[in-house]
């Protein structure tokens, strides 16, 4: 029985010169199951992987049916990010020590795939973020995270202070080191190192976590993620703001950066019977106590 | 113009002989507004208030069309597990420490009522949990709970361990002191003690806070309330289940424990422009810090 | 050159007639390493091992200037209680996973032992806990503790009060589960589970560590080991007090339990080169990260 | 009775113009005790006051038996970290909230004062930590501490990682935000913020305690101040460490910051009956609990 998904795009991790044979067995394995392969141009570009056609994301949004990433939870929310608005789904392949999202070995790969690529699945969406930056009125800067937006002081300027609103309404004035605003898929990220819980890719929420807040009873707090939440500087030297890589520092006392849901989601497919929680296990150690 | 509220119940704090004067005060504060005032009969018997109707839970739900509660969270969170079968709304006027539900200040409750009655207010809806205990594939213990269910080791028995699923799916097995339930009601009360989160109340999740966990990344989870929640008994003397205030002792190794969203919600009533967020700085007293 | 210690006692983990075997091949390996061999007398009773004099922890104490623990660290705990108050050293051989002070492997003991046998090695002392309880000024109760002194609420109680003192001075008054206070030994058992911080064995000093506490501001405290600690149970059913292994149940309101330095120090011997940090990174697995 | 303090020197807030009167209004006092009073000689040209003496920090040290410091613990412990050299005892007076240390309202300080003049105090030493930074083997920067030193990563750069040494033995490597390592004094401040415990000021340890560690089970631990802590900067983008309130931005990988007890102790003096305990409580909140 051949592939439900027609036209796959190959997507290698970045500056990853070293994946070459790996894409390429790949690619001839999906040529076997009868798929038109594509490679990203980047991917093209750093492998020197020549013998297919290449795409860039938009390119792959208009084509493929299916984005097939080869690395780690990092190269997968990056092209993630870019192919999310065109509905495509992602499945992660890892040479590594296996990603939150980035499931499959690369040893198993075929055995893995085949069942895939002929609709046998599991589907887990996840929201996005939308972010933007708002200085005296005007959006400033826009970006679109997966992970988490984080407003943090200037490395050697005391505390920031923030003013949080969620849709206009007043929720705290939090002097500290920072605000994370995360999504269920960035609560297993740095807010988790800064003591935040986890909350299940099915929860309709962000997950807001203090950084080391000057009132020990400013614990991170759940809120929808039908509402826009704000972050204001009210003090505070050299604040910055990060979306999940992209920073811009230097913000100013009264920049708003507001965060909302983004109309898109990404779509990873995962082998049946894959459980979000055998991955959390696996990534957290749970097996191991102290004693 | 005339209340909306006919039919008004009043209930006062359990064995509070002293709220006479302010329940009969309340009272005839509601016959000026047009309203049929009823007397929850425990209330009526406590503080020998006969002038009134008296009614059960059973009565209030199928006469009465609001339920005004004199006393504290606890007294509110009470009798709400009890009429929220019936849909009726609630009220909390407190006369001490203002509580997250019960926020109406006795000294102001005339001005504060007269538009709540008009229909002036904010709506706070709650889901209940409705769990149970099964022994050898039968149930021995259902209750509802408002804040948490809450499994626990004996007093003198070292470690409890506890295998927890939703919907069928194993999701760790957890040695600790205990394992609080909590929904976003809860959230403010044991479960934070404990080292959980704040969920909104519009957030449609349970939080799983582990209570002294061996493994120490063992972290607080969000879960949805859309599933159910299983926690079985693995390992461990004397473990005991607490479901709000009730509590059941001398659970045995494969009792299962089982959390789902309750069919019944509470429905709270506040003054219009109530914020949520207002209440939580008021009461986690985040205007002071430490300097 | 023959072992700086005559004569050796061997002590096995309580009820483990497993442990015949490697108790006979060591005890033959002290011989030819010039030592006498003596077998505790509970350990030659659940063994069966015969051939050797027995001794009680007394006559251990008399006769021995070594004292061989085959087990973990409980049984090496357990044992070090009763020996403290002789001054005899100890060394801990473990035949599974490596414990905090248990930390050489049976399968290289011989070659680790040799030169601890000459005289190389490094010292390890570790202050004990006296603990009393005190009920209408008569002492009810008295233990020594070598990890901590816990009081617990009972099961099903609720919370219980505290009232915590130091040499006569108030402390503070603390609502929670429970209260730990512990060893800088404890410090990585279960004070660790309940948020405290780890105490190197030099410290001075005991930490205290309440178990969720209702006032998000009561944090661990690490106090001196020179003043006197009183916790007096002010409110709450059924609590109880723990001394590493041994309970006492159902306190009364009033019982002043109380905790200070012992006269008597633990003496553990570790292989040359032995670091506290190789151990704590080994345990609390502080070479695996999240991601 | 005469005051036992011949010599007192008055210190007043940086930049506080608005405390003259105050200073004015003790320094007269200070007379009326018998003492002879010099005025620091930049709250001399900050305020105006020209009728007595003036002396900078080491004149102070020379020929004065107290310094009386007028404002905030920042103000006092800024001065103490120049006087400490001089063994010369501090006394704080506060016109705002009270501080940790500064713990006398200006509304009551001559009652307060006139039997700590004629010597009924309580004597609180607390030793400084001396740090220095080494580059290439060479001390390229040094300073003194008293509340912590602290180890940053840069504002918009990801993790610094971190080797962590005592007397030459490694700790741990640690990725995170950064490392605060803090003396009791500082216990209450940042690191207590970023999840440490307290230390009495009678431990003679530091905290080490990382902030948003990536690995959960990095926790805070308490080392004894009789050996040398040193933090090398293993990864990382512009890092910089603190001392107190000095930066130093831009720290290189191999940038070694050691921390070791200074030679100094600073000596606050209370009045007769002061107790660690109280002022914890009232600057925790430890009378107020959430419900």
């Amino acid at each position: 029985m051949k592939s439900q998904f027609r036209h796959v795009a190959l997507i290698g991790k970045y500056h990853a010169q070293g994946s070459r044979s790996a894409l390429e067995d790949i690619a001839h394995f999906l040529g076997t199951q009868g798929c038109d392969v594509a490679i990203e141009q980047d991917t093209a570009s750093n492998t020197g992987l020549t013998q297919f056609p290449t795409l860039d994301a938009a390119g792959i949004g208009a084509q493929c049916d299916l984005a097939l990433v080869v690395g780690g939870d990092g190269t997968m929310l990056g092209i993630g990010r870019l192919l999310a608005q065109f509905g495509i789904p992602l499945v992660g392949i890892n040479q590594g020590r296996l990603g939150f999202i980035t499931d499959i070995a690369f040893e198993d790969y075929q055995d893995t795939l085949k069942p895939m690529l002929r609709g046998e699945f599991e589907e887990d969406r996840r929201w996005m973020m939308q972010a933007k930056v708002v200085r005296d009125g005007r959006c400033v800067f826009s970006a679109t995270a997966m992970n988490d937006v984080v407003v943090n002081r200037g490395a050697t300027a005391g505390m920031v202070e923030l003013r949080v609103e969620v849709d206009g309404r007043f929720v705290a004035n939090q002097r500290a080191d920072g605000l994370i605003i995360a999504s269920p898929t960035g609560s297993t990220a740095y807010a988790l190192s800064a003591g935040g819980p986890l909350l299940h890719p099915s929860i309709p929420g962000w997950v807001l976590v203090p950084i080391a807040p000057h009132t020990l009873s400013n614990r991170p707090i759940v809120l929808s993620d039908a509402g826009e939440i704000t972050v204001e500087i009210v003090a505070g030297r050299d604040a910055s703001a990060n979306f999940d890589m992209q920073s811009l520092a230097t913000l100013l006392h009264g920049d708003r950066i507001t965060v909302r849901r983004s109309e898109h989601q990404m779509r990873f497919l995962h082998p049946k019977g894959w459980s979000y929680f055998d991955t959390l296990r696996k990534k957290l150690h749970w097996n191991e106590g102290v004693a």
